[in-house]
């Protein structure tokens, strides 16, 4: 692929030219978002490539993409997902073919927009699909018990909150609820000491399922959209009074935060990797002709008031045991549908090492072991004013991708 | 109030002028709803009714009545939603009022039409909040342990699936699904051998709560749209394998269905009753001034294959500990944000009594009991070909309203 020549791409951004991931933007102030894609620092805005003659020929209505969420655009298939993504490269690469004249208003600066919540989420469901992640959590809820029977045999999940589900950059309130204190014994309503970030990858849907019919695993990928970042906000205190028997509820219903651009399954596709086959082998509906993986560089950095703060957490996507075929085959194996919009996200994940844990309940060991950061501040979880910065990048022979943010402040 | 002289309304009809409620109907055979209201046996076509003025003056845009679901309708306010019946029955009571003429084809018989899913559902939550059914299922699967330390201090719920939310007259498939059975050491998909219904009561949420922003318990019914039956199909040997930690899924995914008519908050207020107080109190933000719950005569029926079957369950909406008021509440006390359209169903209600059981689960002592019909036929759990009927109904002081039926045929 040649340079682009339209725009200056600066070397850190995470949006060059193989990535494209799609947004809803607006000027700043204004309510209504319409689609854009990023590029460098900028966004283009996809409304006025339409009007300019960009998309001629594939068949996509203007209403696309005067939509304030992407669904419509999700909904039109891979062939065209692909076509477009074709059309903005070229445009990108040989200022010729589109003469800046028809196309000058196209590309507005990052710094002159606003982002929305790019997808009207359907359901939410929260896998629970990393394996250190869910040995290091069981070993506090069950010592004796960390690893239940059922996890290797099928992708846990539940379902999540869609309504809270936030643009990144959305303050996350500190919530108040029931907690049961060991100095107690009957709970009180009390805001949460225990608030936790989990650092979770979300799959978004692009193509319905009908009621009924299960998706093969190797089918699966047909209906990924692309991929966001993901952070899930729990009050662990909360949780672990409510939990039993039907799972969170309040402790995760307050606040989901995700990353603005939907990096999308083609410009994450030369980043898929073969994870290891699984011990013991999965049941045929779970096994995979071929097991792949998005591999992603992910970090989490806490970012305390007045600039203090450190990256707390780097792992990568790999550490998943359960791919997203295999989630997506799960999901509807006995015959729920799917719909465009919805989210299926990875649930937190944690590599088996130090530092690769994804949550403050895994890394301070249920806030018995504070993290130190400068001038002798330290965190067991979350305090009002600290914000929480999420990051994912993919690399290979040279070529690289990124998520770029997904962040949120607490406040009390 | 007068008699209704515009239409006949036979003794045994649910859909009296005193209830009035609402669905998205369309002609037989065409697949674009619009929303109606139930009168006896005939529809009263709302865009119509817009069209001949009969909601001249209340504000309301042309485009509520042709819309694919009720909720453009249910977000426009009590106050409205108040006016809109006012109209409606001056419109049936006094034919002078508005002469024949003008509205001659408003009025629709129901065997000339079909109902479709009356709302846009946004996230649907199912509580837990009968205890003769948390105490009996909690006995199967915890026979020490029934009811857990936090039954009685907050309304236990988890998120359900919203998009297999489906309107009664929908086929239920058979789901297929992991279970572990006794005789094996692996788990195998197998198709559910347990399938089962949940009779529970559904409330619709007509007005939306700001995230970060809890509704204080005595506002609650504010935010009531109206009322529906759930029948919350739930695959038991499915359930038992997955369930832990994190709740059902798969189990329970697979279809939801409701009754086709939402019978408003308005219909619904005669019928309130006060439930006895709670012991242990519960904490102040779920301490209701006036406790009150709709109290609704449920049954539930099981036609076998070439119509044997009979009534095996009826039971009361009052044998909730938690109510309607409360449920809520606790959905929004860390800050979780309703939208219109959520469903929040109560759970399985279930009386103490024998008969009163509202699963089978429970009916049967997880199949080891059969229920007997006539000619020899049993009933462990759900066969395909089975439909299960629910039913609901209000009477006090010769005043009757009803819900119609929530059914669902299971198909292999």
């Amino acid at each position: 692929m040649g340079p682009v020549s339209r725009v200056k791409i600066p070397d850190a951004s995470p949006f060059t030219l193989y990535n494209l991931p799609y947004g809803i933007f607006s000027e700043i102030g204004k309510s209504a978002g319409r689609p854009g894609v990023a590029i460098g620092n900028n966004v283009i805005d996809l409304a006025g490539a339409w009007e300019a003659g960009l998309f001629e020929g594939l068949g996509i209505a203007r209403s696309v993409f005067s939509a304030p969420y992407l669904n419509d655009f999700m909904a039109l298939g891979r062939k065209t997902h692909t076509a477009v993504r074709e059309r903005l490269q070229e445009f990108l690469r040989h200022p010729a073919v589109f003469p800046e004249r028809a196309t000058r208003r196209l590309l507005l600066p990052m710094d002159e927009i606003q982002l929305h919540l790019p997808v009207r989420i359907g359901d939410y469901t929260d896998f629970y699909a990393s394996e250190p992640h869910a040995v290091r959590v069981g070993k506090l809820f069950r010592p004796d018990n960390p690893l239940l029977p059922n996890w290797k045999s099928l992708p846990v999940a539940y379902h999540g909150r869609a309504s809270s589900v936030v643009v990144s950059g959305t303050p996350v309130h500190r919530p108040k609820g029931q907690v049961l204190t060991a100095a107690d014994s009957r709970p009180q309503l009390l805001p949460t000491q225990a608030l936790d970030f989990e650092l979770e990858l979300g799959c978004l849907i692009g193509k319905a399922s009908q009621q009924g019919e299960p998706v093969p695993v190797d089918s699966a990928a047909d209906y990924i959209f692309g991929l966001v970042l993901v952070n899930d906000w729990s009050a662990r205190d909360i949780q672990r009074w409510e939990y039993q028997p039907l799972g969170p509820f309040t402790s995760k219903n307050f606040a989901t935060t995700i990353s603005p651009w939907v990096v999308t399954w083609e410009a994450i596709r030369p980043f898929l990797v073969a994870p290891p086959q699984q011990d013991p082998a999965p049941l045929p509906y779970l096994k995979e002709a071929c097991r792949e993986l998005p591999d992603i560089e992910l970090s989490v950095a806490i970012r305390l008031e007045k600039g203090r703060g450190k990256v707390v957490t780097r792992t990568r996507s790999t550490y998943l045991y359960w791919t997203i075929a295999q989630q997506i085959a799960h999901h509807t194996v006995t015959g729920c549908n799917l719909r465009v919009g919805d989210l299926l996200a990875s649930g937190t994940i944690s590599g088996p090492e130090e530092g690769a844990q994804g949550c403050l309940l895994e890394l301070t060991h249920n806030g018995t072991r504070p993290l130190a950061f400068e001038n002798g501040l330290m965190r067991s979880y979350l305090e009002d004013g600290d914000e929480v910065v999420m990051t994912g990048w993919c690399e290979r022979n040279g070529m690289k991708i990124g998520f770029g943010e997904a962040k949120g402040l607490v406040v009390g």
